[in-house]
């Protein structure tokens, strides 16, 4: 153990860790979800980054000498690639708003450094978590910052997986271009449509929810670095802002932007709402869609039956031989998990007090959350489920034909109140639509066929 | 016009109006619903309740003349009574936690009070409307007891139109008892079951939530008059709370009890979080109750085609003949508006500092809103669509026959693996269970009419 | 009376009625809010351009003889001119996916245009609000439609309402730009800063969320005018989507898109997610500016104390003399009801199922409520609350000079452990930082001064 | 590895595992959340009571011949002791309504019934998961159950905590009993009372929700197993409910009941409804009473300053000395997150359909997570917050001597309107109230004293 110390007196850490003082408190204060920052991968990373990112600028201006540079350099890059990750051990619901992680990050930067120039770890004389490894910076700046990478790395990763979920509903589109089926409104049968058409509005609404993400992304990428405690950018050096951003956009190879009134950009979360109403937006779609697929695929013989997912487990400890849509089932709890965690954002950013909001920890174990979710929930829909899709083609079929919602389109031609007299008919009796219509006299075969017969102008498709 | 004035200063106010200067800054400082307070019948009855019993309190504690409390209390009466509804002008959502309801029932009693003795509106030297109306309360005794007084109220009216729902799904329970049809789970067909056990399950589930709702009633029975600004019982005379607290008892004819604590009374907002959980759990079991109603009489041809609603309204403008279910579709909209009341309720309540809650106005507001609302989703969904249910007998027992679920009841006897490859065959080929589990001489016919032939024992009813 | 028919029988409709049979069942069918859609100017105005632009489109493409286009013309003008504002009476909250809500709008237009070329209400034989008022058209593609044109003219009105609170935020910021107090990280004492700042922060924030705003309304623009039942076009004729949409852009003034995938667009509701999601980033935001102001006014004698609110009415009904926060309350409490609207919306927006969102009503009333309560809320926040704030300058100044926070600028000088212990003896001994370094002597006097004296600097305006 | 097969064909398991091919199917289909369920203990145990309770009615009934009860017995009680908890490995979000986890728990306790008795894992034909582990069982009453088992033991163990919290809370206000301070409503300065009443009303106030907890721990312990598929009592032998349920409050040595309707209790999910209700209602009081905490320890020069809260860690990472009410904040982020998760509870509830809820398993994770954290934030709250609270107790006295607030004492002697005119006096000048009044000649010194000299009077506390 070695013994360090801060405002409250001394206290012992292992000797072989690489966090300090400030850590350990902040273990011993948060126990909560039994989750550390450390399992964010993308988190540390982002972390390393903006920490090599300030480090570059101080030097850039010379409030870091070289001698102190180059090795806390050094740290930040082996703290981004993962080589320290269950060195950051806070618990990721933490109260402080986010000083605990700062904290955390500085003790295994100067640390790691101390190592690389040859001192024992605790040897903060030499570099220190804050004189040195925090110059310019403040919790309220970096923390901030660095959720907004890791977000941004996130949901690239995110739109990767719902670009290929994506492909595959439009590959299935074209598999049922020419399957025939009824549309249906209110859950009533409506009128004829394709079960291609069907897989492609799935296809489309997927492609919109990227472009939002895109949208999210560039908002994200305002951040607030060199605005220290509350955006008055005391104790830093004049330019530190913009050089601070300029760098870590190019160690990211992304362009951030430093937000135009530092102040504001410091106390307001509304990015993070406007990211997880995206995420809930997404959820909104999965779950309807993950709806529609266990709709479709009811049955097998009590159901709609239009549609066979792959099975892909024993339904039932009791009832043998049951297939469930367990993989829609899933996409819907994950969709319903997001849907709360944005309301857990919602408060959160609601609860924010004058120049700081002291609640930014639980805001991104959120939206982590969600995301992380929402990718492995596209990646498994799209493989354990969409991928393998078949048709009830001859069913479906056979479901057009029997419609009464085909009087639909004979209606311009016979009115709305003598096709409702048609509907009517058929229903009591039973009969087929062309049945009662040619009884009545409405129409001759011919024109009924005329109109009935052009099955891409009923789909749409002209 | 007659001029009164406040802390602010001098202003006039209509002559005509029994509502006072103070109602007259409300109404200038909240232009927020449209909807003002007097549209809550419940509401002003309530508070012409608890003024009715505080002037009770006093006279009976010597606080309050004879020549005072006599006109107050008829006023108070005719308040109740519904005289005085379009004076409580006030907007429904206001700031100041309820002052100006409270101002406004003052003023409106006062003035009412001073015409029965002959006096002009506005002449508070003889009748004050705070001096001697509100003699020993503060609105933050008032105003929380006034909403808990009218949703007892209104809860009752809900209780009573559950019960008549719940009696509408019993009779349909009583009808459908013999009909057999197939139970589902996860949305694939399962084991046998009737249509009468479907609807028998509705019934006890309100049974439930009526007996839910009957606690939360017990819970708002115990208020905090007498306990003025914030508990203390600053100035009210000694026995004025337990005496009011009788009174109010006697006049509503419902028991109400005075809170131990005072303080944290007048603070604590968590029995109306409790409330707005019941209602979100009416809501969410009438929104499954309509999800459900919707899917069974999905169709009529290509959807599951079970039941069949009374058809209240045509179903489109463009689609002749549609019957579209639009009581369940409204009332699954109803649970929407409910469940988004309670995050409201919930946040209100959260927000609330230190000696009071300043946001029960909003909390009052979401409570009555989705109370009313249950209580006509409830009505309507009875008498337009419940009531006027019938079943599609025969194809629900073909459902049953066709089934593969039915290997269910004989897998004990073969095993599970032998069940499911008689499930798998069935489902392969289309064959029924009987023919599949003959063919592989798994039973014998008697074997095999001898498990599924007792239907009462295959749907429970031993 | 005059008698109707339609798919159930015949109905009476009261002779003055410009609604008819579908209206009329719609009446009865949905008491729930007792909110009839004629309450809603914005959204009968959007009706109204949408007939009209159907019409337009329709007499463009021969489907529309010139003989019933003028009048139904002309009656669609008036219906947007707000003349029959009090014929559109169906409940706001409907099942039925809005059908009802056209049904009211076609009986309306035909009733109308029937009066205006001489006939009697009820001869539908001449103009039939089905076969020629609705032509071309489906609910499922006016409904939608309508909710969007009404949203942009109501989300134009609140923009219009932010940007006015916004200037009378940043008047202030111009009005104590050199007002010195302490910033507040986390409630406790941090940093200087001014109160101009502060208030600088609540004009950039709003600004920025007018910019969500603006691109939701480009995604508002999107409509699927063509699309008819289920997006497939049924019963249109050629170019009719391209015509309604150019013809709806131009009467409007506002520049309206086609969707490119009208399946996708008839049944996604994404759209309205993310308008309810920007009304709740703007209800957050404005909800943290509203905690903001009650807190920085909070005592008058035992709270912050650092500026006065004007007073707007008496506080209370036993506490003389006490003025409430009111207005900053009312806000907390529109903020609260917005993001209970957005649970409806999101919840409403799942349960759409297949080729239609069923609840689209409810989308509607509630996305309305929320900007309609937003509008409102920053009128009343700006001309009861901001516009008359005052600063208490010397007591903000004598919180600076006493503030223990000032050691943070003397901390990259003297470092972050000699800044510790100054903090903690000033703390413990009352004294001021400037007391405590100089008796430490970390500094000089003058180099003390150099370092706090420039204000500018302090506060980030270099 | 060995070989296990199902419906879907073979599939290699490794040997050492207890769990079967259904787990390693259901591994591989859900990749969520990374937490498995063997994470949950409470939740292993009382799959443990479950089935070993079903083995006990079923030995009884005869339907499970002694050779093979005893060895699952004993492997039940095994799993119950938590031997293998590791062998619980889905993933705790799940599709499938818990099928996978009772999978998992069947196969573990065969294989390790199967080792007991000199076997090998794998050897079905001797002890089967389904014919013998699960027999008179479904996914469907053994899941919903362990729900509710394992809720209870968590609710029990949060109660405890509630308790000493609550106890923490009654010693500060013995503590504090004669403190005298300001009391605020709206956040303005009241009326006077005591420290020590503030605290009680976190006593009184955290003491109404265990009640609320145990009534719904009452609710919970209405279980439907011996129901099966759909509630239908399907494949159990006669007696069987009743004898599983006696056997589990037996060896639970809590009272379990039988639900009257089990076809009702197989697809009712309200009672988690109801449970997460009161999580809900538990996270708002302690955020409130977090707030409050952060309020009232706000400073220290420019805040409330009233108490002083422990420090623990240090505050900020470029602020020396700061401390921050960390642990408050991280109370109020476990009340957001509680928050979030009754929304994900409510949906999930909602969204179930006909005979079977297919998302127990997120209100499972979600009500766990919230249980768990709320328990973790009582214990921290109490011993890092308030366990170590100290008071301001001159300023606060100094407060209330200053206070414009007292006017409200005498103005039952002096009318509202005096009173109001003394209060803007005292305001205006900066005056005590005592000045004014004599001044204005309302009152003589000596009655001015009799009024504001008794304290106790003054505080309630008479």
């Amino acid at each position: 153990m070695r013994l360090e110390h801060d405002l409250l007196g001394e206290l012992e850490v292992p000797e072989s860790a690489y966090w300090g003082v400030h850590t350990a408190r902040a273990v011993k204060n948060f126990n909560i979800s039994g989750v550390s920052i450390g399992h964010y991968r993308s988190f540390v990373r982002a972390l390393g980054y903006i920490k090599e990112a300030s480090a570059l600028a101080n030097h850039e201006l010379g409030e870091l000498s070289t001698d102190l540079f180059e090795p806390i350099r050094q740290a930040c890059i082996e703290v981004r690639d993962g080589k320290f990750d269950s060195e950051f051990v806070v618990d990721a619901i933490q109260g402080g708003a986010g000083t605990s992680t700062n904290m955390n990050a500085n003790e295994v930067i100067a640390n790691r450094a101390l190592e690389i120039v040859g001192h024992k770890k605790g040897e903060y004389q030499f570099i220190h978590p804050l004189n040195h490894v925090n110059i310019s910076q403040s919790t309220n700046d970096v923390y901030p910052t660095a959720i907004k990478v890791s977000l941004i790395i996130e949901l690239n990763a995110l739109l990767a997986e719902m670009k290929l979920l994506r492909e595959s509903f439009a590959a299935k589109a074209s598999e049922f271009a020419s399957v025939i089926k009824m549309g249906r409104t209110q859950l009533q049968d409506a009128v004829p449509m394709t079960l291609g058409q069907e897989f492609s509005t799935y296809d489309i609404t997927m492609g919109e929810d990227e472009a939002r993400i895109r949208e999210v992304i560039r908002l994200l990428s305002e951040i607030n670095l060199g605005g220290t405690a509350i955006g008055t950018q005391l104790n830093t050096p004049d330019g530190y802002a913009r050089s601070v951003t300029k760098h870590l956009s190019q160690i990211t190879e992304h362009e951030f932007l430093l937000a135009e009134n530092l102040i504001e950009a410091t106390q307001d979360t509304g990015v993070f709402v406007s990211a997880s109403s995206v995420m809930k937006r997404v959820a909104v779609k999965l779950s309807k869609i993950a709806n529609d697929l266990r709709l479709l695929s009811s049955g097998p013989r009590a159901g709609f039956g239009e549609i066979n997912l792959p099975p892909q487990q024993a339904g039932s400890s009791i009832m043998p031989g049951k297939v469930n849509p367990v993989i829609p089932e899933v996409v819907n709890q994950i969709a319903f998990t997001v849907i709360g965690n944005d309301l857990t954002v919602t408060m959160a950013s609601e609860a924010g007090q004058l120049e700081l909001n002291a609640f930014e920890p639980i805001i991104a174990r959120s939206l982590m959350m969600s995301i992380t979710y929402l990718r492995r929930g596209c990646a498994t829909l799209r493989t354990l489920c969409v991928d393998g899709i078949t048709a009830n083609v001859e069913y479906l079929r056979m479901t057009v034909e029997n419609s009464i919602g085909l009087v639909t389109a004979i209606s311009p031609r016979i009115g709305y109140e003598n096709a409702t007299a048609v509907a009517k008919e058929a229903q009591a009796t039973g009969k087929s639509v062309r049945e009662v219509v040619l009884q009545m006299k409405l129409l001759t075969s011919e024109e009924f066929d005329a109109i009935l017969g052009d099955v891409n102008r009923l789909t749409g498709r002209r």
